[in-house]
């Protein structure tokens, strides 16, 4: 793919812009904005797949809909750099998902044809109809469309928004954009249903006549087609969507603005609600894409002639892969495991798991309540579960954790990955709250492992654990610390000294000890070697080594506690209430996530922006206690 | 009604004695069971209509499934006291719902044909699917069956369990009772299509087939019948179960042991997803509740042949009761509020409402994850919507709430009910976690005010401000205090001070401050009464305010934190935290709920048990800090 000319792109400063163009012109322009998302997402990476997938569909909805008065709510919204490009984003694209740059999701601060911030899936037809419920009450004549794939419908809320708007009869637009495809393969009996609609008759029909018959059609042959687009809603039999009390009409083409706009300027000027069911190819365009939307659904840079090449040089194992690797050595061990995921078998690392043990492998789709109370039906016939899920993903699940895991106290292990920030996502994806909401659940043991050696024992230590149990570690490698083929269970809710104070008492300041939580151990030991401080790995936040807490604060004069997780209610708060109860008074300065949403941009960036790096863990420290610069007196000990 | 001899009754020790019984004894078995439970919920209160409906269906489960062996989920759970009664707990049934007794929802601890614990609704498809897998997994030949009510079947997490179950092959059977009714009448699509299948042709003819012809049929009309059962499914077209991949059959009639029998008998021996449509009716069997199934619902203690009589002197008013006035005051006053039940039109004091502003009232279904991203897209269009619900329902929306309102700042204003213990629905109803868990999310501001008058004014501060805002408070009512009609919104972030200490410092003691969040301030004035404790009725979680905080620990030697929340992560939590952040030591006692699941019980009882009554709180306070028995020198203040 060479690169191109944008010269109609570059006209569009907003989708007024595009409501001016013949249909030709348009098609001229989806060729640009085609080519010009493949060389913007080569330069900065990001979501590719699937927004190749929506360039046409996007230009169809600007085009007929009256946006920024009508709202488009995108779901996911990982799909919306065409969006962007068309709406007067297009020259801060390189700036994409960077620190102070342009988020890779829609966000309503940024621009107000973002009518609605997604990420997490499966929300945009319940705001949609909040919009389309509201402009009715207002009485103004609005239009609301949510736009959402078909692993996003595989999600409980999506029918139950649906199940609410097909009796509303407000005037909203269900558009589907079916690429049968979320991220990983598409799981589940919907999807099964949607294959069928599309292997009908109806739609091979359908879409030769778009594609031969209709082409440039004169006035006539258009209306019939309108027509025929409408009755597609009566022809194709008992669909899911009508026994929702949805009108139907679909499956047609995606990628064809011949058949996109006639039928989105129908369905336009139709009341109640409607549904558009919209067939799309991910990375429809760029041939490599294509023939691999997994491998390019979020790419790094890459050069866009040649594509993704594997590094010279071998990445660095991340957390997932040492989660993967323990699993299957556990799954080889214990035939009880099985591995459950909510659609993120890339993302949570359990390829491999599925490979080996397809039948103890349950991909359950974007359902993450499902899977966790389904979960707990296993562990009730003595198997014992890991949830892999993102942090994230589990506040969609909270209340199956407390009710169906922790209240029957049952043995489930909960592979919490991406705990803490996670850099291009921004806060939407970040595991900020996790110790914080799961510490107050009684039954659930928080473990939250320094390193990846630490990270499979502590994964090993909650399976053995006959009870709730999460393992938290970030997105992304550590330091490097080699991962051991043993397993050894760390004594349950303890913790250990890492580097002890080396100068004697009254000597150079308040002699301070650090509770270090997780990974930011490794940043506390270097500040720890500046300030010549005690630095202790605490591995559990629940059930938490009170007595290391107080043996910590009688041989030194102030504590800190640091963590890669909201301040509020988290691990330090935790301490804070042990030194309470010992009746320990003694100052402590608590250091992680400070009480706001932090942006996207690079992790490491915007943790020393928070202060979460060695040089802003000492300037804190030093701040508040006044630590003189003291000669380094002793080297943190090595990692284990 | 006038009681009865339950003579075959009392012969079931379990239901292995069932399956001894003849039809003909089982019918009668069915009249004595529906007796029993009418006379033990008139004695003890607790849920009546859903269990009336369901004793048939019972009886015919337990005969037909080798129970325990076989596993059956009750969805929700509060229909299953004619299950607890044939398992073995007849006897128990008078401590039902009390301190020590029987439970009324399945617990796994209470009995081994309780296979799994509910309360919320919609899990049951989920935790059956995983047992069905469990046992495929284990080669066991075990079956799983989960009843569901049609409104637990609106609730998402129901749909991602079916669309899982739809593709595993897993030998389970889905029971969809269908009553037409939850809690409050029925709502959305669904239910649209379920009366539909209920009206055709085909149920009708099926119900007098089964009512006429084939009653105590011979073994060859048996068998016609049981293929025509089988039949069903194909013959009523398109139901959205069979779209999800199941065997659908029905609807059937809940009340007919010769229906129900058979019908379950094949289902027994078929393999893969079967779905079973009973219909059934609430109070089935005792006129009164039959006639009126929302009142006979869950109701106290009553005469079974009268009924309920209004009490003779009026019932104090409930903080429900608060705040459904103040929502029809609001909604007068401003036409922008929108109130939003997720199927709690009666528990949440929506009723006036409803009546008063139509169009301006959501009830959404079992949906809690819709009704809150569906508030945020209200709120996106200018319209203030006000989210009625449960503390322990919004565990189901945590993650809408931190994406779709927190992220977004959007002025959404959660109404939290039953904050605190709730007594006799036990641990799964308890709102023990949402201070801990709100006050971790940015710009979500908490208030717990401290009585009625309070709720009201709280509830109009937090609608007048800007931004996402939790008032919470509990169950029932409180001390009694007087609501203004007038609305006054309280300052911002700010606590009052509501008694002061008289002793001058050095006599009689350490000085203690006593920080009351939420309606314990009234129990802490009365111990601070006996200590002579300053008393300060903090009112905002978040933000805290944290002058008053520094200023009484300046003022005093110790300070006591006291909320009827969790102790871990909750709002004295806030308070250590601040005090951390001041650099301030000072001892701190913090009292709450303690790292358990509180069982049911009365909520008087309960508070006294954990010591958050008066007595308790004195008890803890001398107990920490040694205050010595100091004669009362000022009484509290009254109430504002």
């Amino acid at each position: 793919m060479t690169p191109m000319k944008h010269a109609l792109l570059e006209k569009i400063a907003s989708p007024a812009d595009l409501r001016r163009l013949s249909r030709a012109e348009l098609k001229q322009l989806a060729v640009e904005l085609r080519d010009f998302i493949v060389q913007s997402v080569a330069q900065t990476g990001g979501h590719l797949s699937s927004n190749l997938g929506t360039v046409e569909l996007t230009i169809a909805l600007h085009t007929v809909f009256n946006t920024p008065h009508d709202r488009l709510v995108w779901d996911v919204g990982h799909q919306t750099y065409p969006h962007k490009v068309l709406t007067g984003r297009r020259t801060r694209m390189p700036t994409l998902r960077q620190l102070g740059g342009i988020s890779g999701f829609p966000r309503r601060e940024e621009s107000e044809y973002d009518t609605f911030g997604t990420a997490h899936s499966s929300t945009s037809i319940s705001a949609a109809l909040g919009m389309a419920v509201g402009a009715r009450q207002k009485g103004e004549p609005r239009k609301a469309v949510a736009i959402i794939g078909d692993g996003a419908m595989t999600a409980g809320m999506a029918f139950e928004a649906l199940n609410n708007a097909g009796v509303s009869q407000a005037d909203m637009l269900v558009v589907l954009n079916d690429n049968d495809m979320s991220i990983s393969p598409p799981v589940g009996a919907l999807n099964r249903h949607l294959a069928r609609l599309m292997s009908g008759k109806f739609y091979a029909a359908a879409r030769d006549t778009a594609k031969t018959v209709l082409k440039n059609a004169p006035p006539l042959f258009e209306l019939a087609r309108r027509l025929e687009e409408h009755a597609k809603g009566m022809v194709v039999p008992g669909t899911i969507f009508e026994e929702f009390g949805f009108n139907y009409v679909g499956p047609i083409d995606g990628h064809d603005l011949d058949s996109l706009i006639p039928t989105l300027e129908n369905l336009r000027a139709m009341r109640g609600p409607q549904f558009l069911h919209v067939v799309t190819k991910k990375g429809y365009g760029y041939k490599l894409a294509e023939a691999d939307p997994v491998l390019y659904h979020g790419p790094g840079k890459f050069n866009p002639a040649e594509g993704l090449v594997a590094p010279k040089t071998p990445p660095k194992v991340t957390f997932t892969q040492v989660f993967g690797e323990w699993l299957c050595d556990m799954a080889a061990k214990d035939e009880r495991l099985v591995g459950i995921t909510p659609a993120m078998r890339e993302g949570s690392g359990l390829v491999e798991f599925e490979r080996r043990f397809p039948r103890r492998y349950h991909d359950v789709g974007i359902a993450e309540q499902h899977a966790v109370t389904f979960a707990a039906g296993l562990a009730c016939e003595g198997l014992k579960p890991v949830v892999a899920i993102y942090s994230t993903f589990l506040q969609r699940a909270y209340d199956q954790l407390i009710h169906d895991v922790a209240i029957q106290n049952l043995p489930v292990v909960f592979a919490l990955d991406r705990g803490g920030l996670v850099g291009a996502d921004g806060p939407t994806h970040a595991g900020a709250y996790d110790l914080a909401f799961l510490r107050c659940i009684p039954n659930v043991a928080v473990l939250a492992p320094a390193d990846e050696n630490e990270t499979r024992q502590a994964l090993y230590t909650a399976f053995m654990h006959d009870g709730p149990a999460a393992v938290r570690y970030p997105r992304g490698s550590g330091v490097g610390v080699a991962v051991s083929a043993e397993m050894t269970a760390i004594p349950f809710g303890t913790g250990e000294r890492r580097r002890e104070i080396a100068r004697p008492a009254g000597q150079g300041g308040p002699r301070i000890a650090i509770l270090a939580f997780g990974t930011l151990l490794y940043p506390a030991l270097a500040a720890a070697d500046k300030l010549d401080a005690t630095v202790a790995n605490m591995r559990f936040v629940k059930p938490l080594d009170t007595a290391l807490v107080a043996e910590l604060a009688r041989t030194h004069d102030a504590l800190v506690t640091i963590e890669e997780g909201c301040v509020m209610g988290g691990a330090g708060s935790a301490v804070l209430e042990a030194l309470a109860a010992a009746g320990i008074e003694i100052p402590v300065l608590t250091l992680g996530i400070p009480d706001v949403f932090v942006e996207h941009g690079d992790p490491a960036r915007l943790l020393a922006q928070i202060g979460l790096d060695a040089a802003g863990i000492e300037q804190s420290i030093r701040r508040r206690f006044g630590v003189p610069a003291a000669p380094v007196l002793v080297r943190s000990a090595a990692g284990p």
